[in-house]
């Protein structure tokens, strides 16, 4: 698939991008891989659709490896650090050492200047500060982005190399790679990194990606967002006061229908409470 | 830690084990890791069982990669060959292009002697053949090994290279290795292969594994088990069943304390039943 | 890129085969992305030849990582043994838990029916024994292959559960994956499979592969022959040596364009024997 | 190993460290593994010395990842970002998100203030610049420093989020993190960034790792040493210049003997000539 068909861009905060610039495979391609291990006998039973919600649901997670995406991506670099943590993926980033460091920093939006969080300790308040504090901090930011970057230029004009004279620009400082990844790790990354736990400026960049793989890969997508995304995963105490609640609720079959759970997944919903009640 | 301090042998089906020959890190080692990413504002509020309950239940697993076991394993081939799919360990085979191939062949206990599962495409029965039955199966599979091997040292008698000799040996043969792996990884390999989806052969390894590791990182594994391998995962639409099933009742701290859900946890639970009633 | 496009096979051995079923990528695209690393100060210097040969002798890998190749295999077990071992791909293998085993086993032909290497511990020996005994031990082994497939089947028609019934398959049956990689891991696997010291079935494979390849990606294939594949390395001691054997000996330009050595890679080898003066 | 006994710490840069903190295995581990691939055959032609030389010199690298290392390293968030693109190690850094980045920047050295290299693009000039340009440079460094951290103290009285707070620190900035490894990917680690075309800041990490886990692995160490760091790759069309430059030379085993190559090594280097000789 080259360039041109799949150019695909999302704008990230203010001057990022993803550009989605190559895909290896599709829905249908995680079926081929999936029935070869699982052989013919699974051809009758599931349908492509079932078949992929199987697959996500009891983590036989390998045939989702089949499919692979590349992206072009511009980003802060402190979005970068948190990002590279996931190791399995291949990246190539812009070289500070052979290339000059542009001047493009990170100035985040008015609404995102926020205080420190006071229930979580890794984030902001859901509320930003008045808006003439929060235009006096960017200006503030904006000026120390502008004075590091002078300085960048003047010591590059000085001859000073590379590799020494971008030690002093900020983690805000826009970079730039190549980043190609398969949708399992891309999924288990989407995870992270899409949840409300995560910082702000690298959740935009996640959001980008989900919405630029799910058209090709449209049934994994709604299994990822149906038993990953949107599950919740209840501890041992959990269960027993999910137990504790449910204590004498006789559960039809029509109840489960009524929200959408039918079939074979109705069955492993009534196998997961009666679980439940036996290890209670 | 010498060999000799860690000697601890768990035997195996019937002429495998599982040997924990090195381990590097413990609890500690955990949290020692843990404090140098969230810093010492987490010194004072966690205790370490706290801090490492909260890594688990949140999913930083990078502080469980500090720890490291290394075992030396004698397994069928057949079992190895599900083993080694996990592919973030390191491991030593025994190489039969090197050596000669041991004349020691699995064979099933009479008891898992089983008939295919109607329930489990991939599994076997819950009930065992009768007992004449299989010690028929069993006699025959082991006429067959000692055939395979009878012609295994014929072959090489007639100086045929070993690397072609081999290849008749049944995949219940035999072999050895190193395998080394961090906690992190060990817990993923743990969860997949002690689950009773995975084949009854590999699941007696990986509790031997289990049984071996725990007295050195009894906390974590403690929180691997209440949040991980005794938790259940549920879906949209189970949440939303369950939404429906829960819908009248209000949940007390007393009922949540009566099942052991004390302090953080308990506000965890009660914020995951807000989040469910919000979605649905 | 389609199934249908890219369907070539290569047979391999007697039953197996490799087929490319997808290719994500070619030379243009380790130059786009090596050309976001090292910056448009590349641009003019290099053509793209020139740039992917510097990347390869350099060891500067992660551009080639950003082509991927996804084959179709079918080979003995003993083969997916060894090649499981590369542990940077993606596998999805047929499973005997699932599905039955397939009356396939690999005999080896006449002329690789061979005594063990004297010189090469893991290795057979490079003459073929007379015909007459090649033929006896096929036939042995064919005899071995056929009652254990009979006794799987017998097994079977017992209702003796797939996972257990084929434990005493041997490890010439044949199976089947889809092998997914990029083109830095493959071409670690190529080296390693296609040397003289591999097993001359995973060779066979291994060419196949590389043959399949080539043609996406001529320039970078050209560039792993002549600084991998065909290269040799000299430890320090052999460095030692060939300064002692080179000792007086004045090197000419004319003498290196001779061989084909011109420029940058002219210039770089003179610099190496003057490091090897500099040390010795 | 306990943290008393391996704490073990070597100053780098102007601030940072390299402390190994734990251990598992030795050289003797690296053989133990060995003898479990290779056999018994193996015990009684090879010393453990030999087997490790043989081992890493025909690239069976396998043996070397039973032996683990675990650092705690401060280092400027610009050589963090480096460092970090070798994925196969475990990593806990100090999150800015959860704490107050400390006020601790690189400053190089004065004779590390050195012009862009003109035969290296992505180096500097072997000379430093003129001792007072020098000066006048960190200077300006520092001053930015301090202007940056006075401003990051501003923002965090002001109570803006720590994660956004410190978006204008730069990559000068010092970090901390535990950083795990085995030996295998260590070496690998440190053949690319031991060389003189790694940047000057991280290579110095890089030989402080080398100095402190040498006593824990001498043999492993000193073969590493001899076939990989001290050690040069020759290209296909080179071994044809070398040929060609050998031509009618003939080599005497006391030749060789006097540098010290001698037994299987003379060996290999004498079919290494001859190879040479036949693909020319």
């Amino acid at each position: 698939m080259s360039d041109a068909t799949t150019g695909t861009m999302i704008s990230c905060l203010d001057k990022g991008f993803v550009r989605l610039v190559d895909v290896m495979g599709d829905d249908a391609a995680i079926v081929q891989a999936a029935r070869v291990s699982y052989g013919s006998g699974t051809k009758k039973v599931h349908e492509d659709r079932g078949l992929i919600r199987y697959l996500m649901r009891h983590l036989h997670t390998t045939p989702f490896e089949m499919v692979e995406f590349k992206f072009h991506i511009k980003l802060p670099i402190f979005v970068a650090r948190q990002w590279i943590r996931h190791r399995t993926a291949n990246v190539n980033e812009y070289s500070g050492r052979y290339s000059e460091m542009k001047d493009e920093f990170y100035v985040p939006s008015l609404d995102q200047v926020r205080a420190q969080s006071t229930s979580n300790k890794q984030g902001r308040a859901d509320e930003a500060f008045p808006v003439e504090e929060s235009r006096r901090i960017v200006d503030m930011m904006t000026a120390t982005q502008e004075h590091a970057y002078a300085e960048y230029q003047e010591l590059l004009s000085m001859d000073l190399a590379r590799e020494v004279a971008r030690i002093n620009l900020p983690v805000s400082n826009y970079t730039e790679w190549y980043w190609k990844i398969d949708l399992h790790n891309l999924f288990h990354f989407l995870r992270l990194r899409i949840d409300a736990h995560a910082q702000y400026e690298i959740r935009v960049f996640a959001q980008a990606m989900a919405d630029l793989i799910r058209p090709y890969v449209p049934l994994a997508y709604e299994a990822f967002e149906d038993y990953i995304l949107k599950s919740e995963r209840f501890s041992r105490l959990e269960l027993q006061a999910l137990d504790a609640l449910l204590a004498s609720r006789e559960v039809t079959a029509d109840e489960l229908a009524a929200v959408g759970l039918k079939g074979r997944e109705a069955a492993e919903f009534l196998e997961k409470l009666e679980a439940i009640k036996t290890a209670s």
